[in-house]
């Protein structure tokens, strides 16, 4: 199923609904007082019961009307892992934009993980406020994003997939002039607004392979991105062994994977982002994550 | 004031104490009921009303007999951020280490920040894990941390110490070689119990000007790690400026401002630490953060 967070016009607060196929949201706590709450990583802790009661909810829960999308996971439990240069070409092409400070190799020997704090992140359909980088340099990364259910620390490859609750679609926009500035990447990808997540979560049992997930990024209608998940460097059960060899990793934490060839500073020269771009990254199954650039 | 979170033996949840000179910790809630909730985050957010009432409960509260302390923020909004390579000489012994594998240049143009998650802070007190890195190549960062008070975005480094709460103190431990290896710090630097914070915030009207602050960090007596604030490269202005500007900062928020010269990788061979080390930052008006290592 596809999970949701979203609010209601004129009422504080969030829900967790479902994403029917037809784009409308399902109020599952109304349908099932146990999944009233609204907080996505709380629901997450709750396991395989709560997913239980939110599918049973999904079956008789009525449409919310006037909902709006939040992203999925507002407040992760920690700033969104992302992975950089995870995939090859997109690693050639970024050693080849005079854009990486980091290293020296094209190809990481490990997987090079940095981090987005919660005021970044968006829902679809909120605007990417690109006027906030002032070197006018900003370019997005189509991802697919995996969201941590049970938690953990030193969770081998091999079990890694249990530990998955679900997977979501991340926008890694990126002021490239600041993350080359910065040299370490929180400042030039941390920006507000510059982590548009969702529309939803497709929950892992969605999912018996999730290599077999595709990333297909549009702006303006023109395709950009088109990959599979299969030719990540860092494959994900690799990725959650990576980071949960040392951290502990918590119900409701998101892995952004990493990007595929085809981001703006591919192209020379370099196709930035603009007020009025759409920039549509889409996962099928998932669905379609969508942003005007203002 | 200094301001502490705390924990009773045997009973769940925080509480927000005072810290007296002598050591002992004041009960604030206990005198004030609205000083309840413990969640340091939450009371800063109050503002100055909150900091009222905490000094005037701190005139009659009572001493929390059997306290223990927690680190003052155990859950910031966001990950803690954390600047490198901020003091000139402890930029040149990073850039001699062969550990820095970020840039080519030794005084960085613009703040490198990077970021911790919370599951990386403990107490002081608490046991550094330093196990957790297969490589053992574990070091100390004794640092002066800023808790960002009145939150905002498109902070005017004019301005900034207006935005500033208090000021605490953070050990900000890496694997070195983690580190490296992984281009991107979070890996290396984030790891469960990396990131030591206490004792205790002191208040910022307790510190007419933050360059007059020292850190003072030893390992099992040897002293190795002795700095004025008044040395770091990016002020905390100019770094407060820098991060706000486009990212929300919000109360509670911690930034570590970076660590001077002395760390391990500046001897040669690199002294890391290891199990049975004592390590001990001092900032003098904010307290010893001490830990051993485990």
């Amino acid at each position: 199923m596809r999970l949701v967070t979203f609010k209601y016009p004129q009422r504080l607060g969030t829900h967790i609904g479902a994403l029917r196929e037809d784009g409308a949201v399902l109020d599952l706590a109304a349908a099932d007082p146990a999944l009233s709450g609204g907080n996505m990583p709380a629901f997450i802790a709750g396991g395989a019961a709560a997913l239980q009661h939110a599918k049973a909810a999904a079956t008789k829960a009525p449409v919310a009307e006037g909902a709006t999308l939040c992203a999925p996971i507002p407040r992760p439990p920690k700033n969104v892992f992302c992975v950089g240069k995870n995939y090859h070409e997109h690693a050639r092409e970024f050693a080849g934009s005079g854009f990486d400070a980091s290293a020296k190799e094209v190809v990481p020997e490990a997987p090079v993980v940095f981090s987005k704090p919660a005021t970044a992140i968006i829902a679809h359909g909120e605007t990417i406020p690109a006027h906030l980088d002032p070197t006018s340099s900003v370019d997005y990364e189509g991802e697919l994003a995996v969201v941590i259910g049970h938690g953990g620390r030193g969770i081998r490859a091999a079990d890694a997939l249990r530990h998955v609750f679900g997977y979501t679609i991340v926008n890694d926009v990126t002021a490239r002039t600041l993350q080359h500035r910065h040299r370490q990447w929180v400042l030039g990808k941390g920006i507000d607004g510059f982590c548009p997540m969702g529309p939803a979560i497709l929950t892992a049992d969605a999912v018996p392979d999730p290599k077999a997930l595709r990333v297909i990024t549009h702006v303006n209608g023109e395709k950009r991105q088109d990959a599979s998940v299969a030719d990540l460097i860092f494959d994900i059960p690799t990725l959650i062994e990576a980071i949960s060899a040392g951290i502990t990793l918590e119900p409701g934490d998101v892995i952004a994977t990493g990007t595929p060839v085809g981001v703006g500073i591919g192209f020379t020269p370099p196709k930035f982002l603009r007020a009025g771009d759409i920039v549509r990254v889409e996962v099928p199954g998932i669905g379609v994550l969508e942003n005007p650039v203002g």
